[in-house]
């Protein structure tokens, strides 16, 4: 194992500290936790907070979104493990000024029960928790960690809308009905040219041959669909727009946002090509893309490949809500 | 080789289109060439343009940073490549209107030789050119591609800079004045876990050995100063703090910006992790940090390692700059 740390059980600790001296203006850590929210929190006053989080290990998710316009906060779990539900709950408490505290959760059975148990605390406490649970993976049925799908880089989108409809002082219910118009609406699927090693455990979590990849990867590296030998970008666009062609059954017509997201490894030049495919292919089917974005944002540590994200934009408003402007460190 | 690719001859015009269509509202192409420039280019009338480039593989690096508030125009060159002097001339005439352009050059032979080109074919048109050459890298005196220092990391803060004062409404000669005061302030280091892989060559520019790192590599797997086993994170920062050291000779109350830049395949926790230390470093000699910026800005491919950047500012108008507003993809 080759990385710049100093100790592997005590990664996260040190990356949130780094983080948040980093971008003091941006992020605050709660004492005591893995929790970071909004340093200019009084600005949320009255509105809902949104809060996200999950294992460590995807930066700049969760953390890297939190600021206006998105999440009021994030909790940090250790490497690809869920965060306690004491501190999850935490977070919730920093962020509630009476409107209540909204909830996105990856769908994993660690996350989904520890998000779970802090909104029964809270609603010891009385404050008003919803939650919505993503699951835009479309490659599996159930998985290593996971009943049902994974939810994955789709939950930025999710992020994105819900930030926005809480800027503007959305009702807790509100974000709720529109978290759930959403919530089908986003469908990821993934391609893996390598493993990525958690430093805990020191070797890769899966090991492809030079010339291998794998269809469908979650990820904390959970298995896909299929192996074979490496594509040209346009045959891996194929391939994945094909799968989520399946789900969507894609008219003539159709609106869509289209995110390409690099799981760690893998540059920007290659993330660039395939998102170059991708609108040669929508195009080619007649799909209209309002918005488009790349990046390595929800990584998968050292993990090399790639994840594409189409989220159906069935109104003017979720593509504003898209566009609205945000200031965070890393959208 | 393991890239997500189509040809490799190919690379950059298919990531430029890919760059272009992912973000239209930003980038424009300049046609049969791989410069872009502002899409709300008139935005910039009556004021200085700020043009830079070099080869590709430094994703997002330039075009990333092509926006208000930074550069005019950037001008993408083969991998590890010089752009050709007749696409660095497009570029400047495509961002001059009248007020002249400003060329920030990574210092590369290649570089020097070809924008320095493009500014005498800008010369024979009356065009108003001015140039700096960066050459912040402190690791080795010449190497490879290089007579002097190369240009790495640091040419980001000089972006910044100007950007800022173009904006602004600086003339070309307290741009010039700007670039040249701050050019000795600007000072990076690197140390490198893999090299990076040309796509056109197939394999990796240097390899070491699974416990071995090499402290000072350029951009382009240029060799550095010492190889040796990897350490700790803050034992890496313990050697690159202590070289930038001898450079700056810190005082007690100095001001610093410091910019923690991954070179591609190393994850942003590993950053954070190493800024955090980094940080521990300069407060235990005193030395005062007023701005701090992570992530993978200049990167190499998928080279794994990170650079060190220190900028001193040494006076308030430096961080005001540093802070002013910035619309761009990437910073």
């Amino acid at each position: 194992m080759k990385k710049i740390i100093n100790d592997p059980a005590n990664v996260v600790d040190e990356m949130v500290q780094g983080l948040v001296r980093s971008y003091p203006d941006y992020l605050t850590r709660i004492d005591g936790t893995e929790a970071v929210y909004r340093t200019d929190i009084a600005k949320i006053k009255g509105k809902v907070g949104i809060v996200s989080g999950g294992g460590s290990g995807h930066e700049p998710t969760h953390a890297g979104f939190v600021g206006q316009g998105m999440l009021s906060a994030a909790v940090c779990g250790e490497v690809f493990t869920s965060p306690t539900p004491d501190q999850i709950f935490e977070a919730i408490k920093k962020v509630d000024s009476g409107a209540g505290v909204f909830l996105v959760i990856k769908n994993y059975s660690g996350d989904v029960m520890n998000f779970e148990m802090a909104k029964d605390m809270a609603d010891m406490e009385n404050i008003k928790v919803k939650s919505i649970v993503v699951d835009d993976d479309i490659a599996v049925e159930n998985s290593t960690y996971t009943q049902g799908r994974r939810g994955v880089a789709g939950t930025l989108f999710m992020h994105k809308v819900l930030g926005s409809a809480a800027d503007q002082g959305a009702s807790l219910d509100e974000i709720e009905a529109l978290a759930q118009k959403v919530l089908p609406n986003i469908k990821t699927i993934a391609v893996a040219l390598s493993g990525a090693t958690v430093p805990e455990v020191g070797k890769p979590g899966f090991t492809l041959a030079d010339d291998e990849i794998e269809y469908g990867v979650g990820i904390h590296g959970e298995p896909g669909y299929r192996r074979e030998k490496l594509q040209k970008s346009k045959d891996l666009v194929e391939e994945l727009v094909g799968k989520l062609n399946e789900e969507f059954k894609f008219a003539d017509g159709d609106h869509y946002a289209v995110l390409v997201n690099g799981m760690g490894a893998t540059p920007l030049m290659e993330e660039y090509i395939f998102m170059n495919d991708v609108l040669n292919k929508l195009a080619s089917l007649k799909v209209k893309v309002d918005f488009t974005k790349v990046g390595n944002l929800m990584t998968s540590l050292d993990m090399a490949g790639v994840s594409l994200t189409l989220f159906k934009l069935d109104s003017d408003e979720l593509l504003d809500r898209l566009n609205y402007k945000v200031d965070t460190i890393a959208w």
